[in-house]
């Protein structure tokens, strides 16, 4: 049921960002061409459904105006940053979810280009919600936690562990986690929150739920690395033991990481209930996701 | 005189620069020293100068809160631009300013990373300004000129016009000249005139000099490659027609365009002298300024 509606609210979402994309014209309509077919590329649209369902759940007004377009920025931030994370300096993969990623398809030139133009595209998108103080404190948010102290640094971290497992430590596979995976998904709550007219409160507690739920999201695909069937993931397992890598599960054990996914899940959970109640429709709707994201087999 | 001036007010504006720019702290610090670096190489400073005597001009009050963090933000956006071209996969540049190009120094990986840390923490720190309508509007100039529709788009077309003289036109060069350089030229008058709480007509003609003035830079620019002195210009002579490079003024002719020059670049402070008249000093010195920009040997 949950997977159902999923997909209804995937497929309402990508209309709403499809309405944000740049028209592919003019002399520089390649690094167009480039940043929708990143972003057709497809993905489950996350982080706007946890977006947009705090939003709703907090009875947000006016989504059109004030929520659509963060919704649209957050996922081409998103987008920008598998594309740069694609490039041969960085992880040099030349396909992605089943297509060729973005410098395979253009050339490497444009998949630097088509990266920045989305960034940038992402806070001219945010940036045409209708003005006001929350807004503005959602601007911040934004921005904030894609940069240096949020998907940024957690990725420049993870880049510079490559290859020395003797230097990974707890802290930097926590550090990555919370900052690469972990950073966005609480910038999403906290954004839905923050537009729909939230209490400063409510919007701290969301940002703790963020940073358990990508925590969780990324001790669970470690886990998966290893115990996941192949086909059901529909990418090959063991590639991080292969690799030598060092994982929250190589430093833990699986059994512990087993127990501290579902110690994390359930405290964002519990966290979340406390803040809405049982009741609430888009309430239940995002613990249902939340759930669905750390107790899974794919 | 000018020349004394201008150097004054670039170390200003270092110092106004540096205190925007993050401590180099925490796990992710290589990211954070790479993007010191790339903006401690050094420059002109233009676009902040421009930016911060057009507020002058303008009467602008309370810099500290409203102008400063703009000033750094479009400097960043600058330095992100640069950081980005000289990759192996764009100019392929190793030095720049007579220094290691950001890539050189920190890797590849870290010089896609501290490009995009710097755009993104460009957006930050304009927002740290107190928000109004005027920070709101000024936060949409800065993003648009920066984008697809201006220094990206510019870029684009440059990187996609190399090797290809047959299909480069007038329309070409215009475009990316419009675009790779003058679109930040324009942001930073708006900017500082939008600030300052300038009336929208004024606004719109400064985009308009602001075009003028970087497209007139950039002739400039192809005519010193062929007349320059490469001592003088601290750069090689002759470049562009030894890799074939269609040019302003290979299209046009070296006379036209000292000619163009010439009429684009006494519109532009015509233009300018229309708007503050001849009295307002900061208005003198802009002129000055954007004089200095055309009429130069290096």
């Amino acid at each position: 049921m949950i997977s159902e509606d999923i997909c209804k609210k995937a497929k309402q979402i990508d209309e709403i960002i499809e309405s944000y994309l740049p028209k592919e014209e003019g002399l520089a309509n390649t690094v167009m061409e480039a940043m929708n077919y990143s972003i057709h590329a497809g993905g489950k649209r996350l982080r706007p459904m946890l977006m947009m369902e705090t939003f709703a759940m907090f009875g947000g007004k006016d989504p059109e105006k004030i929520l659509y377009p963060f919704m649209a920025a957050i996922e081409m931030i998103h987008t920008y940053s598998l594309c740069h994370d694609d490039l041969p300096a960085m992880d040099n993969d030349e396909y992605r979810r089943g297509q060729k990623s973005t410098h395979a398809q253009f050339g490497e030139a444009m998949g630097i280009l088509a990266g920045d133009a989305l960034l940038n595209y992402a806070f001219e998108t945010a940036l045409e919600s209708t003005p006001s103080d929350s807004v503005f404190k959602a601007l911040k948010v934004l921005a904030r936690k894609a940069g240096i102290y949020g998907m940024i640094g957690g990725q420049v971290v993870d880049i510079e562990s490559e290859g020395k497992p003797d230097d990974v430590t707890m802290d930097t596979i926590r550090f990555i986690h919370e900052n690469k995976t972990a950073a966005m998904i609480e910038s999403s709550l906290m954004i839905g929150a923050i537009l729909a007219g939230a209490e400063d409160s409510d919007v701290q507690k969301l940002e703790k739920i963020g940073s358990d739920v990508g925590l969780a999201f990324q001790i669970m695909d470690d886990i998966l690395d290893i115990t996941g069937d192949s086909e059901t993931l529909g990418k090959p397992v063991g590639s991080d033991e292969e690799n030598g890598k060092v994982t929250y599960v190589s430093l833990v054990g699986l059994r512990q990481a087993k127990e501290d996914v579902a110690t994390i899940s359930s405290r964002a959970l519990d966290e979340l209930l406390g803040i809405v109640g049982s009741t609430n429709e888009h309430g239940v709707f995002l613990r249902d996701l939340i759930a669905s994201l750390t107790y899974r087999d794919r």
